[in-house]
């Protein structure tokens, strides 16, 4: 049978896979007709070599070359609105209007302007001047980058359009993306518009290139390869480990984005004060987007009391009575189950929900676990067990000791939470809670559910390991994800003429930099 | 035997090793009188608890705490140089007034003293705010740091004094120093003054602290215990990478200076206008501090022909006339001479030296080599073992393509350099040159040898694997090198009071921020 062609070289090739694969429509369980190939190593190794040809033809190039691309992109897209929409549908069962159109896609696009405006304007170089010893640094790109994206956001995290794609091109980089098995047709629509998109704007060939999956050993050997300068990944933890592990081997930065439980600590004072308002913010939360964001609050800590009883029972009402969601398929609602199971096999009791169905093909039903703290303590590896999608575990504490107890074993979160009342009455408890949580998440939030995740120059989506690899890097938020894909380059008394534009003494493009201990916009005077 | 005690949770205190270890004077190989200890597991695990402790209590502080402590221990140091330089002399055989009293204590004072300025001014947290999402964000410390030192600089990279010591610390990070065996007694007298400036700026117990030396498996448990936040490592790349395979399992980042050969370039016009000045300046950069720093220019890349004929017998002429100076120990004669013979197996030739001794004590002959771009090409990874010491290989090419094919095969490295006439002769082959060699280096050079480091904000002390884990980071250069041992905190709706200071809207520090897309002083307007 033959399969759909990859994008290496700046063509669409006939790919030589033996293997092949197909999408299939969560909804339904209906396989979906495109045939995608599994590509071989040497079709891989092509577009890592074709990849390093375009670094090289590119050293030097201003950002400018780079935002044009990365805006006639964002406009094509835009204009294949219907088609990415109804596609990814098909193949990934997220609702058409409220999500795909009505917020991923314009957040992918604003993504792509937003890193056009950063590279334009070199905010993520960081040009620094030292005028009196002639020593001139900035960052510039790392080489070529690989994409995996992730099955959770076939538009704003795909390897060929979102935040990692975006971020690595503004960098100065080519890209070779790795499309999520679960939406192929999504990903070839978008790299039709990426590889037109670059012949507009005469990008060469191999700056941007797609193959849609590989053997996991070739995985390993791409994130490895000495032509490779970093790669982004965001997935599963597993899978993310063992390109990890290669990578660091090989001395490649490469940024993971793995799990996250997101705690949610809602203080006495607050649930007094508007628990109902909590528990039907909590569970639209949790349960939106069937419970597949990175930033789910899959974990929320109480102090136990007739309060927190009554919030409990309030949310496993609402949790019972929404609808079943269906999932991204049917690998999601397994492994829901497993991890469902092995938090209840160590102590934490379904209070509603718990098995699989419920809802529209791929589903589960809606699900709140509970346990106490003193059991948490005991078992804390297995009760921080991810359970992505539409299910929370509630760890309910017999003092606020033993809640900052809990946060003192957590594992690295990219997100933490705490809701506290108005008045005052929860002050000494955040004293002795935000203090914790804070070394422990990314992002600490105040009265707010974490799954917003705004694309604001001062987002961090990042966190200490396991959430992510490395906690000073954030995948979200420009410039500073794109520093992801840039390496730190010094000019030690190069002459004038032979410095790039952006540390020249003259500052043609009025950027932002760090001059002498300065943050300025001005020429530097000599 | 007794040994000296270790520093650890604030006190002096006997250590229980049952194996010990003693330095020895290079230059004559006399056994020094200090008698040290091999810390067993127990008494690094202790160290560890108290640095998580000293962590806890510091959450929070302000960079004010730190800065106090670095100056301090600056002023400490100074008033104990005298005492200071005639044990490192002792043990190193460094010279005691231009190398040690002249250069690398100055040096060291002057890090510590602009790390505290550093934190006082909060320059290193790139503080970032959106005022209209009220999202803020800035990087925060760490956790606890290990910082091992290096042989080759008793001071300025010393685990308790140097640069790493330096960032770790104005991140707001209590530091578990490794000092390097082979001197001792150096460290202890550092580790003396640094528990006394805390005592006396009020810092908890385990905010410094020292351990001598581990089992390897030891360090192995160290960077990669669940407590430690990061490592910051000089020094060989066996050790290195074995610990670097465990940091990053545990996901710990480990910032490492591995090896560098740092190229140097001299293009035709350069060596038929100015010849004999850049062989006096290279033989002079290579042959200073017997050849024995990061930077060392252990690699010239050169054209064919009479004019590179002259230059070389130059260089030979001043290396086999200049004085044979002592190494920092019989470890780096053996594993020059390793060195040597490896790249002499693969096709180098001996112009001269090449042998052990020639000076006093641990020594090794001034030695230059000799291949061409053909065999380089041949045996890449071997011609570029590195020769840690007063050696240096010549490349000689037949033609600048060939010489540009050599870069291209380079591995990592810390410093790149070329040297081009001043009249414009040379500008056509630089600009084929300076974009290759620019991908492989830290820091690319203009007419310069590489030896010199100067601590300015614009510093890149850092390279592509593996002279370095990372890219993205410097080792010199503050605030740059501070980031290394801080991780992203965001702040999402955090109410105004519970921020810390420097994300409040007053700006009461008056300290830069990314308020909105422009960097300023001044308060947030609400």
């Amino acid at each position: 049978m033959s399969s759909q062609p990859v994008l290496i070289g700046g063509e669409w090739v006939s790919s030589i896979a033996t293997k092949i694969f197909q999408a299939s429509n969560p909804a339904t369980g209906e396989v979906l007709p495109g045939v995608y190939p599994v590509s071989p190593w040497s079709e891989i190794e092509r577009a890592i070599q074709s990849a390093a040809s375009a670094a090289k033809v590119m050293r030097g190039w201003s950002g400018e070359r780079f935002a044009k691309f990365l805006e006639a992109y964002a406009v094509r897209i835009e204009a294949k609105k219907a088609e990415l929409v109804a596609q990814a549908h098909l193949e990934t069962a997220l609702p058409a209007e409220g999500r795909l159109a009505g917020n991923e896609l314009p957040r992918t696009i604003n993504q792509l302007k937003t890193a056009a405006v950063a590279a334009r304007s070199a905010s993520w170089c960081s040009p620094t001047i030292d005028s009196k010893a002639n020593i001139r640094s900035q960052f510039g790109p790392i080489g070529p980058v690989v994409v995996f994206g992730p099955n959770n956001f076939p538009f704003a995290f795909n390897g060929i359009s979102g935040g990692d794609f975006a971020a690595a091109i503004a960098a100065g980089n080519p890209v070779i993306a790795k499309g999520h098995p679960s939406h192929p047709g999504t990903t070839r629509i978008f790299a039709e518009e990426a590889l037109q998109a670059a012949k507009q704007t005469e990008m060469p060939p191999g700056f941007v290139q797609l193959i849609y999956r590989t053997e996991h050993a070739d995985g390993v050997k791409l994130v490895s390869h000495p032509l490779i300068g970093a790669t982004g990944y965001t997935g599963g933890r597993n899978t993310g480990l063992t390109l990890k592990d290669a990578a660091d081997k090989a001395g490649k930065p490469i940024y993971l984005e793995l799990s996250s439980i997101n705690p949610v600590v809602i203080l006495p004072g607050a649930l007094a004060e508007r628990g109902d308002k909590i528990a039907e913010e909590f569970s639209a939360s949790c349960l939106m987007g069937v419970g597949q964001f990175c930033t789910n609050p899959g974990l929320v800590l109480l102090l136990q009391g007739p309060a927190t009883d009554r919030f409990r029972e309030d949310v496993r009402q609402r949790f019972a009575a929404a609808p079943v969601g269906t999932l991204l398929g049917s690998g999601v609602s397994k492994s829901l189950e497993q991890g469902v199971n092995t938090l209840a096999a160590h102590g934490a009791t379904v209070e509603t929900g718990g098995k699989i169905g419920g809802g529209k093909g791929a589903s589960f039903q809606n699900t709140l676990l509970r346990t106490s703290g003193a059991l948490f303590l005991k078992e804390p590896h297995a009760l921080q067990t991810e359970t992505f999608g539409n299910s929370t575990l509630f760890v309910e504490c017999q003092s606020i000791t033993e809640l900052v107890q809990v946060l003192d074993v957590l594992e690295g979160n990219l997100t933490g939470s705490v809701y506290s009342d108005t008045t005052g009455k929860d002050d000494s408890n955040y004293e002795k809670v935000a203090p914790a949580l804070r070394h422990r998440v990314g992002r600490l939030l105040n009265d707010k559910m974490p799954t917003g995740v705004a694309v604001s120059p001062a987002m961090n989506h990042g966190g200490p390991f396991p959430a992510t690899g490395h906690p000073a890097f954030t995948a979200v938020g420009i410039p500073a994800s794109i520093h992801r894909f840039g390496m730190l380059q010094c000019y030690d008394s190069v002459r004038e003429s032979r410095l790039p534009e952006t540390l020249k003494n003259r500052n043609s493009g009025g950027i932002w930099r760090f001059v002498d201990g300065t943050w300025t916009q001005a020429d530097v005077s000599i």
